[in-house]
């Protein structure tokens, strides 16, 4: 199941990037180079502090080659692409509910504990997007207030385990978790929800 | 000897990231977030450079759960919180000197040289302020000259690293290395000591 | 034949990085952490991915002591170094090539594909860079378009590969495929060259 997890969240996230490049008029390296860190990101941190090795999209090349497609299909169509652009949200917030539900299932497998697996699973899910809004030179919005970023991860990590902990079979748990945490992103983005912050001054 | 340092590490460096999340802003995961970054990131980048697994806050949870309930007090009472911002300088140099120190001894017991440990002490005492800063898109103090930021941790490394040659006992060294570290830091900041940079002009 | 490129590329690189810091008015400390910065991240991140550890400064102690000594020169004698500031290109583009080609090399012999060891060549010919530009809160230079960067690391690792298929000495193959790539990117540099990006407006 992981595995089909893995590889749709790494195409949402990398036409995330690869949208991103192209409105900044980056060239085909460029854009290739940040959809990768963009797709690739969260994953890489999550199997250097669990310490699985190879690394999942080492072991898995053809995640590397999908990559590496959609990125000349963006640097060569990049008006096609800028036109959908208001679609952006849409690999967004399902990149970030597939990458925290598999973040969480490949933490639970390694034997960590569910506060453990939580963080590892919010981890996965919105360190490509600190990854990317770095390249770009913006504070990363997962720090932001707005698009309830890492709140949408948690909720995606925190359904997969409450279900798992119900022993409900993962072909029911991995798509109502991943639904969970996409669905809270994109009514977020919509409304502009926002957590409560209370005033300093 | 090391594990009681790290507590203090990382409640202090977790207070000086709260403080910055809520003078910014931030909501309660934006503040967990940085927090944890700011706690959690130079002692995880030793230890991915040295290969200790499980990570120091992956086998001592009670760190993570510390660090989320301090997290929560500061989003609830961020105005009492904003209010000793003066004294956010406490918590950065003590977690910088109490950082250094466990650095270099995690080093020293893994058997690196001395040299490799003062690199892995100046590491651990200030990357997560160096996170800290690429979040809040600054260009890292760590880098820049007034606060004295890198010495001051390779002040507590070295400290550690001769008492260590002496055969001092820790229980002995390592409060005296902090102390070290932390006064030259604090005294640096008060009186804004720089180290002399020769003009190119 | 692999120690021998790896010393003058970190030479290369950390000329680079102590540049940079010299021409921002960095005291010795702040110096020599971006001049190890420099140096040292490309590699250290391909030694991460590949779970190759002790890492390659830690293996080999002199690199650091070098790193070292050259940013003590550049700090007391800072004005004569900001004359050879237009020479930047060279240590810039033999360092690129030189860590771009030991980065395939070394994934090569752990047993990586030719697209992995590609990809890992990129990463330890630009990252050191890359961290770099983060520092200096700049969007990195790998992913604007002008300095073909990442292309050339790409080239370096191409032409060592294909040279590897078709089984030419590493004493042959490496010098070649470093001078491929810095040559490519010293005359990019110098006629501004870019890949061409189709416009979305």
């Amino acid at each position: 199941m992981i595995p089909t997890i893995e590889l749709a969240a790494v195409a949402a996230s990398a036409l995330y990037g690869i949208l991103r490049g192209v409105r900044n008029g980056f060239d085909v390296v460029g854009i290739f180079s940040v959809a990768a860190a963009t797709a690739f990101g969260g994953g890489t941190l999550r199997d250097l502090f669990l310490d699985r090795r190879p690394l999942f999209w080492v072991e898995r090349e053809s995640l590397l080659w999908m990559v590496l497609g959609l990125s000349v299909i963006g640097a060569i169509v990049p008006r096609r692409l800028a036109r959908i652009e208001p679609l952006l949200i849409w690999p967004d917030a399902i990149g970030l509910g597939l990458f925290s539900v598999a973040g969480t299932a490949v933490a639970l497998q390694s034997g960590m504990t569910p506060l453990i697996a939580a963080v590892m699973g919010v981890i996965t899910g919105t360190f490509g997007g600190v990854i990317c809004d770095v390249i770009f030179n913006e504070t990363p919005s997962l720090f932001r207030t707005t698009p309830l970023c890492a709140t949408c991860a948690l909720l995606g990590s925190v359904v997969y385990l409450a279900m798992a902990a119900l022993e409900v079979p993962v072909t029911v748990s991995q798509p109502v978790a991943t639904a969970a945490a996409a669905t809270l992103r994109l009514v977020a983005v919509w409304r502009n929800w926002t957590l409560p912050v209370r005033s300093i001054a």
